[in-house]
């Protein structure tokens, strides 16, 4: 029985994790990515260190590496850009594979995270499956017939940066009225607190001005608690994720959509809320049956699984 | 050598012909589709009309026939709605195979012009190909590896129908705002006789107080005379098509983007231009490669092509 290293490089975290045949992590490490302060290379040479450490005592051989790494990754061995990370056209794979004399395959986080969902998580068994993760962007990735759909180039693709309200909202891509601008995390708290400073009677607005630490769940909760301001920010809020599904559903077509990221656990009628606009909305007709909506279900573990997974194809395929 | 027919059904026309191996038609036919008027089995009345009429002479066997319909086409044989035609759930496929003796697969009129340009035309020898067409509505198809791409239940894709613009215009679907609503012929007909009744002393409004027929066409024929009201509504529209563009590189990165229908021959700089716009709002690196937007090869001949083509290997899958 063979295992499989993967690495997931993001912005805050190396996690590192040694994952058996059945996508199962057996032992994972972390260490801080220190962002920008390190270079390519310190960040390959901690990594290593967190995979020399997971190869200790492997019950069996280590057949190979996979990486996943946010930004653009092309070939599945170059990252052309991470953005937040000193990888600049840096073939990272190769950097890899003369340190940890593992074959190496790197691809994006996103996508990645997806082809998990796909085998092992909420989309096994089904044949097509786009994951959609709301976090402090949007990503997510697609999969048909079991791979990694990302494009001619393979750099793909770029989901959260459709445009929804042309003119709209600046996004971080330089584009206005994104959909990441719209449903992302960080799109959530500048919603919420927005709407706390138009109404600082409410509750919504007493706990904005207190200076508390607002997150994509602050609306949420206080809708619970029925105030009216933050019942308004979430409605708003489940409107443009609906809007947003029913454009992924007439556009890909999956059997399955799932909701990844820290809003999918924000409350438990939220997702189901939206699916119902987004249903409702896009082109889907009973005689041939309804896309699926649900929540992801391996959450951080994902990214390493998924690495995982890519490092063993590439493997295979040689 | 072996011949295939092709049935390209319209909202105005029934298109048969005769298509050899290398995608020619050798021979075409028409007849009024008639719309409403008529019932299904009417209009396969006619259409066999126009297929005998083809099978005369033929100077070899005919293997199959296939049937591009719009609408919602469920397994290659059943059409579940085609708004304007009268295909309420008809298993149009066997209908055609009781009388015309031939194996038949049906497709949607989109998905299988886009295969047709991907086999034959703008788009021969490309990994993958996204067709927009910009006509009465907005449709189109995606090809990856030389196959339609229709989504799990085969009855997408509706890229005419992304949201641009939240709260928008109404669109067709019912929904608001939609691609469709800003960039389709109909679109930029209702854009340019809004900007003629607001500035009624330009050319422009002049042609629009006439009573004259407006197409798609009249801005930019306008536009060329330097009329500003006229300039006006074709740089707004080449904006949100550009916007649009971007939207599908980011959502498919296919390797050629082929803009048809009407529309697509405006004027020789207008895809152009609407591409400069996508390629500087998309996720595109030329590390890995632009991808190319250019104006599809077929016109209207890629409705029968394509149909032959996807009755061709129906057939050949047996």
């Amino acid at each position: 029985m063979a295992y499989y290293l993967g690495l997931d490089i993001g912005g805050t975290y190396l996690k590192a994790g040694l994952v058996d045949e059945a996508g199962t992590i057996l032992r994972q490490m972390k260490a801080p990515t220190k962002g920008q302060v390190r270079s390519a290379g310190e960040i390959v040479a901690e990594a290593k260190r967190l995979l020399d450490e997971l190869r200790k005592d492997t019950p069996g051989e280590i057949a190979s590496l996979g990486v996943g790494s946010p930004g653009v990754v092309a070939h599945g061995r170059r990252i052309v850009r991470a953005y937040n990370l000193p990888f600049d056209d840096v073939d990272i794979a190769s950097m890899f594979e003369k340190i940890i004399c593992l074959p190496t395959a790197v691809g994006n986080d996103a996508n990645v995270a997806a082809l998990a969902e796909s085998r092992y998580g909420a989309g096994k068994g089904k044949k097509s499956v786009l994951l959609v993760t709301l976090g402090t962007g949007v990503g997510g990735g697609l999969i048909i017939d079991d791979s990694i759909y990302a494009g001619f180039n393979g750099t793909g693709l770029e989901i959260g940066h459709l445009v929804l309200v042309a003119g709209g909202v600046p996004c971080s891509c330089g584009r206005n009225g994104c959909i990441e601008s719209y449903i992302s995390a960080t799109a959530l708290i500048r919603q919420t607190i927005e709407a706390g400073e138009r109404d600082p009677g409410s509750k919504l607005g007493r706990l904005v001005r207190s200076g508390a630490n607002i997150t994509g769940r602050t609306a949420f909760k206080l809708a619970e608690d029925k105030d009216p301001a933050a019942l308004k920010v979430v409605q708003k809020y489940i409107g443009y994720v609906g809007i947003a599904l029913a454009n992924y559903i007439n556009a890909y077509l999956p059997e399955i959509l799932l909701i990844g990221g820290g809003i999918s656990h924000a409350g438990p009628a939220f997702i189901d809320a939206a699916a119902k606009i987004a249903l409702d909305e896009a082109f889907v007709f009973p005689e041939v049956g309804y896309p699926k909506i649900t929540a992801a279900a391996l959450g951080n573990d994902a990214g390493i699984v998924g690495a995982a997974l890519i490092g063993k194809e590439n493997c295979l395929s040689r």
